[in-house]
């Protein structure tokens, strides 16, 4: 909580559920990110949060951007972004999107498939290209499934593939797993793209960048390492992998530089039992999984919840969303302790909510309308 | 496929992705509701799909709504319902909220715990209460938690409870899990709601009302009881276990009223392979989990897929959304088989996607726009 977003909810007093994300702390983060990973180029992770407040910010301060649709190349373009500080990231495009990138002067896509080439030597000739690379995502809170990249013989024959229609084989990427707390996860990411590297090398082709992609963490409950930490041990895996010729590296910080910079308001709609004897209460929040909270799906995002009441004796809440959908249930697997004293009508603020939450809220499910958000 | 849909979409032929909804079989829909449950009075339950077009048209059938919040009682009002007709039925409410619907005529409300009912008499005074009794779901695909609902004593305690805080106690409702396959899942639940019924009455209370809730299944893949079948086991439960005494009914269809009405449209986007030797396709289109498809959750709806090459051979392909979050993945534990000539560009047919697919979907993540939806 900074003093700054505490005073935003102390004098507008916003009507809840709300999220307030002091762009401040933003600074700090990317401001970080630059100091303990210097030789890496940052591409913010636009889709944690796309506040247009945001991207201007960090466009002014000089960072590159990573946008994963059409609309995301239009916005940050309308907010100051300068397009060959974009990359186009995401894998899966349309062949129509693709050519409105390029068009705009989009010269950076990622892909990992033939089809995806093709796609792209005719709507983006002649643009810098890189292979995600499929990887295991152990350590990570939010684990990637087999979703994106390619194995490792695949992204070869790509990259070459690439070449023969006139893209020019930029490098490889790969993603650990979003909230990644074990800082050697790129070490196993950084020995198959210097495989890729190498197998390239020998076919008369120097690829030259590795984008590390996102996965640094933010605090919800658990401590996570330090930047400081990722940056070194991902430089001491740079050297190990890649001895004296390091590459050009880029990250995608998305969690890692939002997540921490944003506080939920939410108000506290009943508290209720459903027998005499339970010991456990319900706690109904006006916010829950389909109003901004979807990363508490299965209950991987645990955030830490501050209450006016906190100090009280504690006692264990499942804790609900306000819809008629009983999927929406945040917390009950592991009950979430909260005072005992709480009271319907409470305030609770939900720390590190800054990323994924405004633009995974529903539409208007149940008739509730998105997550209102403030950028101060 | 509606012969309506289909002129539509060869004529009109708009951006995927998007859901057509034809108007003539939810009228039909309700139609057979009422033919086949002669006794119970229809409460559509909005946020199945709320669109004012359906709204309207069943208001002027005769129907009632069953409503979860204030902006879906603004919009039933609006839509031509009658406050009489509305039912607010979300256990978890906002006094603020509960004051807004009586202010507006609204007096059929939803409780299932001591506290709802302090707010419903002070915001409602007078009003008609009925108490959420809870439920397991075995046989339902979406089966509910323990979110609504309470035990069968406790109910019993909260109508006395409301009666003395000069509240009218009308009923209790139940609900026997959405797309719910087995029609005897109601005897189960008539049998506590009788149980209620009896202990009310030997304290001086008689009872009116039970409703049935919704749970009225949809046809996807795997066939469903037709509505006569539910019909007939539900007045044959109510017959066993309230006698010569039958209680006035209320159902709450969302799903089984609207959606086999709707058909989405989507474009595929990429078809790629992880490795040479995978047997399995990915197959990417313009929609997933995060544009409408969110009751693919934990692959809980299989949605039946036409494709323009039906007929060809088949093979299992992995089904995925557009979007750069690794969790929008449709089908994976259970690969969906697709035809082998499957070709980018290629639209596809998405069944039985009238409920719940417009209101989940998110407001921009990844910068996708919400599903569009039409309703012809």
């Amino acid at each position: 909580m900074t003093d700054k977003i505490a005073r935003f909810l102390e004098e507008v007093r916003p009507p809840t559920p709300c999220v307030v994300v002091d762009l401040d702390v933003i600074r700090d983060n990317y401001q970080g990110l630059r100091r303990w990973l210097p030789l890496a180029q940052v591409y913010y992770a636009v889709k944690a949060n796309p506040a247009p407040e945001i991207v201007a910010m960090l466009a002014t301060m000089g960072s590159s951007f990573d946008v994963a649709s059409r609309p995301e190349i239009e916005l940050c373009l309308k907010a100051g972004a300068l397009p060959e500080r974009l990359s186009f990231g995401n894998t899966i495009k349309k062949q129509s999107d693709i050519a409105f990138a390029y068009d705009k002067g989009v010269r950076l896509f990622a892909f990992d498939s033939e089809a995806e080439l093709d796609k792209l030597a005719v709507a983006a000739p002649g643009s810098r290209v890189f292979c995600r690379l499929l990887m295991t995502c152990e350590g990570a809170e939010w684990p990637l499934s087999r979703k994106f990249g390619c194995e490792i013989d695949m992204a070869r024959d790509l990259l070459v593939a690439a070449r023969d229609r006139g893209l020019e084989p930029y490098g490889v990427s790969f993603h650990v797993g979003s909230q990644q707390r074990n800082q050697h996860a790129w070490d196993r990411a950084l020995a198959s793209a210097a495989a890729v590297f190498k197998e390239c090398g020998e076919r008369g082709m120097n690829l030259a960048m590795v984008n590390l992609g996102g996965g640094f963490p933010t605090k919800y409950l658990k401590n996570v390492p330090t930047v400081k930490t990722y940056g070194n041990a991902i430089f001491k895996a740079l050297r190990k992998h890649f001895g004296n010729r390091i590459p050009e590296t880029i990250i995608e910080p998305g969690r890692g530089m939002v997540g921490n910079a944003g506080m939920i308001e939410t108000e506290v709609v009943l508290v209720s039992k459903k027998s005499e004897e339970d010991d456990v209460r319900w706690v109904y929040l006006d916010i829950g999984k389909f109003g901004g909270l979807a990363e508490t799906m299965d209950e991987s995002i645990r955030y830490p919840i501050r209450t006016p009441r906190d100090g009280d004796a504690m006692g264990p809440c499942v804790l609900a969303g306000p819809t008629c959908d009983s999927a929406d249930v945040l917390y009950e697997k592991t009950p979430y302790p909260l005072p005992v004293s709480l009271e319907i009508g409470d305030k609770l603020l939900i720390e590190g909510t800054g990323a994924y939450t405004t633009t995974y809220s529903a539409v208007a499910f149940n008739g509730f309308e998105p997550l209102k958000s403030y950028h101060i």
